[in-house]
């Protein structure tokens, strides 16, 4: 088993999503990553890096080719990338051409803030598979670790499933 | 990437501590497995069975060796085992000798039903290492999937290391 | 002390707001009250009342006088109604005129789903104001019980403040 | 409505049990009830002090006069006392002697560290009950604001009733 040192890469999404009383709505705010790694005790070594801090959908072909950018120039070779989901696959596609590498996209359905948020065991499946997968370009949602070119969401479902 | 149903033997441990207010004292309760992939919004196929609702401290080789002799009857060769984290390495042990099957041991340092429980991280972790890994025994805890044969708890420093 | 029963009528605002992945937005769902009298073991006896589901920003003037129409038809004399903050104080106007009934009204900063929400707590500081004050219109917010005809929203602090 | 500071005294009891794992046992920690106050988004002035970190059924004579004590020194005359639920009516006896002041215990039933407690609200339900109740003594539990001399625990049942 590896003890590689871990990098996160975080961009935004719903896991991150706060409550912003004095606007009356819902934005992306910090990073909810340091915290659900300190309430899950993580003692392996990892690095958090902020890249974005967007809704998926609001997100740009720069903003793919920033954070593959960012994945490629880290010095660690297994990295977990937190996301929106709406276009977590289309960011599994910019991520697909470097070599060498383990990268697994994962985010959550509700808010990690929520009592309720499947934001922690996403996490948790995002840090196993960056540390027993072979290099490529994986997402781990759902409860579970899939091909990250072989994936799509089904949004009225509000699951990833598998495509043939 | 596999998608093999995943059984969950249940066998107890702090995971799934309970408050009784009746005894004013925190035992064993039902498991917390099924509610934490719920939460997880887990859509992977699984089975929880519940082996035994003991402290690991209270279990005896007759218990490990049903732990066992379940993990070898299921028709799964996928399996998760919630366990007590004070002798999850000597079950892992009794485990050793069943071929064919990938067997991750997880568990948890504070009670699923606490607000800040690393429960569903690890659960999380445990389910990618039963779907990503070769047959064989591994726990998965402090945020790290150990081989299952080389590892030991630092009770002091509360997490679980690595044997050279 | 009083152990009259107790009606809670809920309108909505950020105490019920819920993420929904779907549309990845925030909106005012199903009250979150059931669960909070179930969560704070109340034995008292009470009764909900679904009265609207919206922002306080949205509520119309017929809004409010349905509000009053229903706070006024009950049968219970000790009233709760869960609103969103930022025109509570103008809904505490249009009870005023309601006699012989305590009215206390009470909301949340932050969402009920959220692990960190002032919703329990404030619903607590409800529920005993409601049972404890005379006849007459009350705010609870902010850890403190107001005259609701002498108190204002502070929304840059995040407060309730009295108004001299 | 006053205005008037808030003291907490806290004795320890279920509302502040942690599980500590090295031990593999809950005791009464650190008390929780600044947190509680900090999530429940408390403006109202209020200052805290700990007494005692101990389950109610330990409390001794001793322990009691030495809360009394504390009570009767304290510059504020609103007192809110966090105590186990087991002895909480001994406690409001051994409190019924002083004079001018409101005073009212209050605890949980489920740890305040559990998801599911009951120690939010009823902190809020203690917390109104100090500002709003003349002088005396109160339990404020079950979502019922007491009197603290005519209540009693119903064990069995895990909550509070009247006594006629």
């Amino acid at each position: 088993m590896t003890s590689e040192p871990i990098l996160i890469l975080t961009t935004g999404g719903t896991i991150d999503k706060q409550y912003f009383d004095a606007l009356s709505e819902y934005q992306v705010g910090e990073s909810t990553v340091g915290m659900l790694l300190r309430i899950g005790r993580v003692a392996h070594p990892f690095r958090i890096e902020e890249v974005l801090r967007k809704d998926s959908l609001e997100l740009t072909d720069d903003d793919r080719a920033l954070i593959a950018a960012r994945a490629a120039a880290a010095p660690e070779s297994r990295i977990v990338i937190t996301h929106g989901t709406d276009t977590m696959t289309d960011t599994a596609g910019a991520l697909a051409a470097i070599p060498g590498k383990t990268m697994v996209l994962t985010g959550a359905l509700a808010p990690a803030r929520f009592t309720e948020s499947d934001a922690a065991f996403n996490l948790g499946l995002a840090f196993a598979a960056a540390q027993t997968c072979a290099p490529g370009v994986y997402i781990a949602m759902s409860g579970q670790v899939f091909d990250g070119l072989r994936v799509k969401k089904d949004r009225e479902a509000g699951r990833f499933v598998q495509i043939e």
